[in-house]
Order: C-alpha cells, then sequence, then structure tokens
C-alpha cells in the first residue's frame, strides 16, 4: 500500500527532484499490530532533516493520519516516508515554489535469519567506505548510493551486515544500522559528526542506557581493533531493534571478516 | 518531451531506486539543430558509471534513437538521460532480476546571462564541501545533495557558479563544472581520483589542449591560491562549453569571493 501525495498510488512525476538528485529524506519504521512505533521521534528526526535542506517538511497532522492509514489493518510490518523537494526542471537550483513531495508506504516484514537474536549477526567489515560531509552526516536522505554498494557486498558474501569505515580508518555504523560496543562497562557508540546516520534506536539505547547506569555513552571514534576487542558489541535499528555481534571464544570476540 | 522505458509518458514508479537511494547515473547534454552533441562520449561515460555500479545499462542503439527521437525538432536544447537500477522493494540490497529505467528526456535551453564568455562568470567558494569517496568518484551519479546545497548557495548571491572545496581544501570542481587553471603557460586541472564529477568537455580540453600545445595539462591538487594567483581560469561543461571566470586587476586576477 502506497500514499502519494495522499492519494493511493505508485507513480510519481519523473523530474521530481528525489529522482534526479537524491533531494529528500526518508524514514524507515515498524508497524506492530496496526500503529507505527516511534513514530513521533521519526517524525522529528524527519523535520530536522527537512529543515536542514531547507525543504518544508510536511505537517505531523498530515503525515499520522496518513500513516495511521496505511498500518491500520496490518499485523507486522515496515513503514516508509520519503519526502522530496517536489519537481522541478534538469538544474541544481531549487525552484522557488514547488511544494514537497510526499510518500507513506507499507512493505511486508523482512525474513530475517531467525537465529540472529539468540547466535548473534555475521558481520562483516566493507570494503566501500562512507565519505565525510559534516553538511549531510547524521541525516537520513535519499543519497545512499554507498549503502547500496555495501549491502551488495555483504550481501554477496552470506553475512547479516556488514560494517561501514570512513577513510581514517573508523567504524562508523552498519549498512543499515548504527553500532555500539560495550568495553571495560562502558557503552561506546561512534561518533556521527561527519558521517552516519543517526538512528532513532540509537538515541533510545543512549538514553536508556544512561538512565539505567548512570554513566553516559561514550559517543568518539572507534577503529575495528576497538570492535575486535570489545566485551560486547551489538547494532541497532527500528526494525532489528537490537541484534548482538556474534561473538567467539575469548579473547577473539566479535566474528568480524578479515577482509577490510 | 520525456521518454520513460521509451514510452512519452512523464511519470516512474515510485519504487524505483533511483528515487529511494540515487541509485543510477545521468548524462546532460546540448541538442543544437536537431541532434546530441558528444553523444558517443556521453554514452560511453553512461556506460562506465554502469558498469561501476553493476547496473546493466542499456544498449547504445536503444539510447540513440531515443536521442534522435526528442531532439529531432528541436533547435537548441538540452537533453537529459537518468539510468537507474530500476524498480525493487525498501531495502538497499538490488533484487537480482529487475530492468533497469531509462529517462530520456528534453528541456529548453537555459537562460544564462548573456555577456558571460565575453565578462567572465562570477564565481564564489561554496561553503558547502565535497565528502571524498574513491568508489564513486568521477561518476555522474544521483547522489547529488552537496550540488543542491553548493548550488543554492551560490544562487542565493547571484553568482553565476560555485566552486566547491574538499576537506583539504583543495579545489575540486565547479558546482556543475570543471575547472582549469592556466599557470606558466600550462594548463592546471584538479584530480577528480576521490570526487567530482569527470566532465565530457574536460576530457575534450585536455586532448585538445595536449595536441596543440604538445604539453599534457597537469591533473593535481589546486589551493583557493592557486586558483587566485592563476594567470587565467575557465570552466567547462557540456552546456556552457567554456566559460572564463572573470577577471580584476592584476595581480589578483580571479574574481573569487572572499567567503571561504
Amino acid at each position: 500500500m502506497m500514499l502519494v501525495d495522499g492519494a493511493e498510488r505508485t507513480h510519481l512525476s519523473a523530474q521530481d527532484r528525489g529522482l534526479h538528485f537524491g533531494d529528500g529524506v526518508f524514514e524507515t519504521m515498524a508497524i506492530d499490530a496496526g500503529r507505527v512505533l516511534e513514530l513521533h521521534r521519526h517524525l522529528g528526526r524527519l523535520e530536522a532533516g527537512c529543515a536542514r535542506l531547507a525543504i518544508p517538511a510536511p505537517t505531523r497532522d498530515v503525515l499520522e493520519a496518513e500513516c495511521a492509514r496505511i498500518s491500520a489493518d496490518a499485523g507486522r510490518a515496515v513503514a516508509k516516508i520519503i519526502v522530496t523537494r517536489g519537481g522541478g526542471g534538469r538544474g541544481y537550483a531549487a525552484g522557488p515554489a514547488e511544494p514537497p513531495t510526499r510518500i507513506v508506504a507499507r512493505y511486508p516484514w523482512p525474513a530475517y535469519r531467525a537465529d540472529i537474536r539468540r547466535e548473534g549477526a555475521r558481520v562483516r567489515i566493507c570494503e566501500t567506505r562512507l565519505g565525510r560531509n559534516p553538511r549531510l552526516a547524521g541525516m537520513k536522505h535519499l543519497n545512499r548510493l554507498e549503502q547500496v554498494l555495501a549491502r551488495n557486498e555483504a550481501a554477496a558474501d552470506g553475512f547479516d551486515e556488514g560494517l561501514m569505515l570512513d577513510d581514517r580508518d573508523r567504524v562508523v555504523e552498519g549498512v543499515a544500522s548504527n553500532l555500539f560496543a560495550v568495553r571495560g562497562g562502558r557503552l561506546h557508540t561512534p561518533d556521527l559528526a561527519e558521517c552516519g546516520v543517526a538512528g532513532i534506536v540509537r538515541d533510545v539505547v543512549i538514553e536508556e542506557a544512561a538512565a539505567l547506569t548512570g554513566h553516559a555513552a561514550v559517543i568518539g571514534a572507534l577503529s575495528v581493533a576497538d570492535v575486535r576487542e570489545a566485551d560486547e558489541c551489538f547494532l541497532t535499528n527500528s526494525l532489528i531493534g537490537v541484534w548482538p555481534i556474534a561473538c567467539q571464544a575469548a579473547p577473539r570476540r566479535v566474528d568480524l571478516a578479515d577482509d577490510a
């Protein structure tokens, strides 16, 4: 089921700037028992992304109503919202008065391997790296070629997820997830000021860990060695929730393929 | 006029990966007197980009026929080809068997300021930088948010073009053009191994300069100072051809706004 600008249809203008330039943002959310989980946090991030790109965000009322419409009769499913700068000509310059395009759609729940939560996710280091650009970092925008290339690397070899490094050999995130490492009782997660997507579950984990332990998570640089030598690592996103990364016998507990 | 997968229409599937991820490539070409200029070079670059992204490129016969169709009755106009990985689900992983989507469209010739060729282009340094990623560098792919943000900076202040730096303070290119600088009788142009788009006119200028002068162009790093202190600078792309950058009285001949 898909709504384009509120109407039930499955096509959009081939002049849309989302197509021509990736000029927009998106959200991917879990639907459970007829409602979108963490909808307000997702809409907050969507609005923040639109503001950074100077795209007028659709109102919350509209997006909430459309999310309710696509999820009302759903059990477990995925909701995706895309907001683009709308139509417009061929060139990079944004026209003055085009209304943004919004797409609200429902997809089937993905067929994750059944034992990942118990056994842990098999993870490799992707050869495709993340370029750094503070102007775009943290945002869930539509420029996702790096993720497409990295996902196909990881999937080709049967891994559940890939880890992506930047050009300084820092581990930034999973292809479609955020990374946490526990070391010496403290929670660490990569800083996303220069690249990466600041996930909603990442925010929740950071907040809850601080409330539970009284210690703020350490947000900083993580090397591959830091990840390999961590006591425990896990991945988060709005569909998987939390996935442990598969552990081997100590001392090398993180099962990272050695092909970085 | 627009052809989507060969049919005269102006919409495409809202599931297209070009929209969801910018998962594709494009070409922008000049039409003159009913034909697309430098079509073979453009199609060569399109095929090279598709190969790097593992997208099966449409055949030359098909693209040539569609370009002829949109340009036959045109005087001076712009042609644009977009090729995406096609439809497919919500996730980053590319499906196995989706055919690529191709769009071939004609647009009006842009209204460039009439005296740019004589007076020179007014150019500023954009605050938006280019992220570096060798996997994507040189390619004319659909992930163009950096250019959208930079163009709107330059256009907002009435400049004809913006120059974009990378995070190492190297000048890489114009927002929609390549940059050349002449210093001591030699032609210099930025190396595009880590970011930037390798333009068709850039290739032509490099080849013709070598043939005319017997000296290969120097392809390397250019700083803002190198550009400011050059004897002459110019911009190239398939629509503007060659634009000189406006000069002031020597010794500071390049009119670069001081707001980097």
